[in-house]
């Protein structure tokens, strides 16, 4: 598709209707900006997918207009699919300073470090491209250097919030820029894509700090060692963290892959500030006494492979948890996580250990503003249009009622699909028209090459298992060769000598005898019989249904 | 194992360490009496299993000895196995009115009516079981007519407390019966077993009146259609549904087989109130004016099948769900259910219903006690020991701590695994060791027959499907006669004519050419040869690990 050269277009390629694989458009004539590229996990319907990323066959079809990805935060449903997105098309990258070190972690791991052009912005920047004039807001949320973006385009000004909350008491000074924010709304904004994850939560989101009074309250409380399970990426949180052992004295380790990560790139670009001498190695951490050490780890969404189930199944190579030490698990679970997690719990207290969790504890707050917060952003930025972003329908739904209420026009908002486009042309908006947009399976070192297909018989084969059957034909005469061969794997356990075993190979006997000669020429046809045929009579016997695959072979 | 006669020993064989299955068991001398058989959900882990059941090996070995089932409420968690248990042994059946109403639709479904012998008791009941007298005490819940059970053992009182909640201000008259409680406390009780499952909630449970209340104000405020949807076993929530609906004027009509099922056997014994002519079927239902009808629907827990389900995807038979009409989920989402229930909402909300869902709504009480209420019941039993059951390991620590807390003797507490025995003797109270327990699965017909290997499988074709090769080598001098035949399913899309399925092909050849010629005549070592090669060449092509499955067919 190719948009008209005096118009402007925005559309998502990723982000609503979903949490994740965030991903966002507008173009005005040749020029096309990109706003992030996240990924996505799967559910559990989608077995073994890997990950998913947004389809981005519109800017493969038009990477002469593309001018900029610019990436809003280091999240990874805002940044996980920039290594995809880079090994198929060059596109210059802006992100601010800690989004940048993330990312550039992830491409070296992909091997695109030196290939892409990556910028470094703060809320100061001002970029121009073609004829679109870029700007930028900072705003608060549970990962530090996040930024709102300012678009000044011939049909008007376009804000895109980023994710943000108004947390006015943050930790390590990353203040939401409210007085920008204002005057961006001064001046006039034509359309506003605002984030909608908190859109059905009352009231305002507590403030980071909240959770550095109560994790200070529980180190002091604990006798022998501590450990701390949080989202790595939460910067703010591990400074916390960090600040709560100073000044209970304790070392610090940490365990995790990301952990390791994250708090690398962040000492090194000065977001999070540790005493020399105060991070050990963890096998130096276990020789300390108990009460002088606090463990930093990942796994705080009960992932299986993660520090914090590995411990709490006595399994990590280096550290074990015993009786009196105390674990705190300053993360909510994440929809679709409770089970994993209320596991580990389990675990941990039968490792007599002492265990705080939950919202009670009030070791973890929301990253996201609450609906007073979204009133708030859409009372600074006063759009004339609103396009709800970064969320499932029923999010969005809310948004759009709180727009209503801090007075957008009805008809002025747009609750869109992924790949529906708005355009404003001459002062005239509507939605009109899509590009493709959709989800991508990474599975392996595969990447869109598991369709719909390949996931039924998944589905098939994980209910029900598979029974294959294989027959010998004569290539002369046509007449069987053998007894068919029957084996089965997930759908019951049956030796080559049981009783069902032989009632199927009868089965396919008597089927292929009672078949007309003419059938007997057609392989299709006898498979489809024969799959019928043992279908059926399996699922009298049984009430189950594994894939049948006949296999002929002819010598 | 037998037990020696002179001693009381206790143990769960299901409902420990688990929310799900309950069933317990109390023996004294050659008297055996157990409490409930329930079933459970498989988790996601548990592929194509459709139900799990508790493993009764213990009770088929002494059959002579057993006594009673005793059921203390009709929820499938205590009922489930029930069928399953009485196809493999005889045992007189004890539950209330209601419970056994609900049990007899269950027995009838499985053709087991007839051969069971069914009694019906209620909160006044006394029974006695060779050297075991029994008698009951009423309590309250979220499904009326629930039993606590008291048992007089030689060795002291077993107090059984069934699933309870202290509701003061019941709905159609369910009070506890707190002052029997309180009796049974003053003479004295040895061991109590109380249910654990709110035991992390501090405070008390609010009254299912609440519900009501909440009830008819969003009946109220409905302009248009009303669909409600619950668990239908919660008759006492379905009382105020239909109050709500009197006094809004409203005709009702049901959806779904449980909510049918349940509403007529709640009617049949009077535990349920409808004025004649106020239900309609679905099909007039459908042709009322919008305002004056209520639809009360299966499908709370997002289940795909059901009732509310459908109509969300507007793909039910008979009703639809417009825009403008209310949708009143009272019902929490079971954990593990939580994406299920989000996806109907948004549905719904794209239907362009108004939908009240989530705790703010006050739609929903739970049906179990809180902290304060646990700790009421242990005051009023003042056991000298104390079982908590019926929850996972971490409420069972929490009510461990509540116990404590309200002055039982620590080492007086015993948390259980599933088949783990207590035992007093001659007033000595002590674990000792423990009888089968474990997951039985039920799979379509098949009960038992899935075990660990079977689900491995189903665990790996799930994930990467499975590749098939079949080779055919001649019975006279073993030379492959043929090209492999190779299929996948599940694995990754491959037409026979692609590179990857010449490539594994050429691979299985030069496999088999490459070995010895004694190896090849051992299939064993050809196929584990083969499975290796090939195991390697895809994980290195696809990093997947598809089951590969090698045939070898001699002709």
């Amino acid at each position: 598709m190719n948009m008209p050269e005096d118009r402007l277009t925005i559309a998502a390629l990723g982000g609503v209707n979903e949490i994740g694989k965030n991903m966002y458009f507008l173009q005005y004539a040749d020029d096309i900006i990109v706003i992030d590229c996240g990924s996505k996990f799967p559910d559990e319907s989608l077995l073994g997918i890997d990950l998913i990323i947004p389809d981005v066959t519109y800017l493969l079809n038009n990477v002469d207009k593309l001018r900029a990805l610019i990436v809003t935060h280091g999240h990874e449903d805002h940044i996980g699919g920039i290594p995809y997105l880079l090994k198929q098309l060059d596109i210059p990258l802006y992100a601010s300073r800690l989004t940048l070190g993330l990312i550039e972690n992830k491409l070296k791991e992909h091997n695109l470090l030196r290939q892409t052009s990556l910028h470094c912005i703060d809320g100061e920047s001002i970029l121009t491209f073609g004829s679109i004039t870029t700007t930028f807001f900072k705003t608060n949320h549970s990962i530090p250097d996040c930024l709102g973006v300012v678009f000044d385009t011939p049909e008007g000004t376009v804000v895109h919030t980023g994710d943000f909350k108004f947390d006015m008491t943050p930790v390590n000074n990353q203040y939401p820029d409210i007085h920008k924010m204002a005057d961006i709304g001064k001046n006039g904004v034509k359309f506003l894509l605002s984030e909608s994850t908190n859109a059905e939560r009352p009231g305002f989101t507590p403030s980071e700090r909240l959770v550095g009074a109560h994790m200070e309250e529980a180190f002091q409380k604990a006798e022998q060692r501590i450990f701390v399970s949080t989202f790595a990426s939460n910067v703010a949180r591990l400074q916390q963290i960090v600040d709560a052992a100073i000044k209970t004295g304790r070392k610090l380790t940490l365990l995790g892959r990301s952990m390791v990560n994250v708090v690398g790139v962040s000492q090194e670009l000065g977001y999070l500030s540790i005493p020399d001498g105060m991070l050990v190695e963890p096998a130096d951490a276990a020789k300390l006494p108990s009460h002088e050490i606090a463990v930093l780890c990942t796994g705080s969404q009960g992932e299986p492979m993660a520090a914090l189930s590995r411990l709490a199944n006595s399994s990590h190579r280096i550290m074990e948890i015993g009786a009196g030490d105390t674990v705190l698990l300053a993360a909510n679970p994440i929809p679709g996580n409770e089970r994993n997690v209320s596991r580990i719990i389990d675990n941990l207290y039968l490792l007599g250990a002492r265990v705080i969790y939950g919202s009670r504890s009030e070791l973890h707050v929301s990253g996201h503003g609450s609906q007073e917060e979204l009133k708030l952003m859409l009372t600074l930025m006063k759009p004339e249009y609103f396009i709800p972003i970064h969320g499932e329908y029923r999010m969005l739904h809310h948004h759009r009622l709180l727009a209503e209420a801090v007075g957008v026009d009805e008809d002025h908002i747009f609750i869109l699909k992924n790949g529906e486009l708005v355009e404003s042309k001459a002062g005239v908006v509507r939605q009109s028209g899509s590009v493709p947009a959709g989800q991508i399976f990474v599975d392996g070192l595969g990447i869109g090459d598991i369709g719909n297909v390949v996931l039924r018989d998944r589905r098939q084969l994980s209910a029900d298992g598979v029974l294959i059957t294989v027959i010998t034909l004569s290539q002369t005469d046509g007449r069987m060769l053998n007894e068919p061969d029957t084996i089965s794997r997930g759908f019951v356990y049956i030796r080559n000598s049981d009783k069902l075993m032989e009632e199927i190979n009868q089965m396919v006997t008597d089927t292929l005898h009672n078949m007309s000669h003419a059938d007997l020429r057609q392989w299709n046809i006898m498979k489809q019989t024969l799959k019928i045929a043992l279908g059926k009579f399996l699922y009298e016997k049984t009430k189950r249904r594994p894939m049948i695959l006949p296999i002929i072979i002819e010598v």
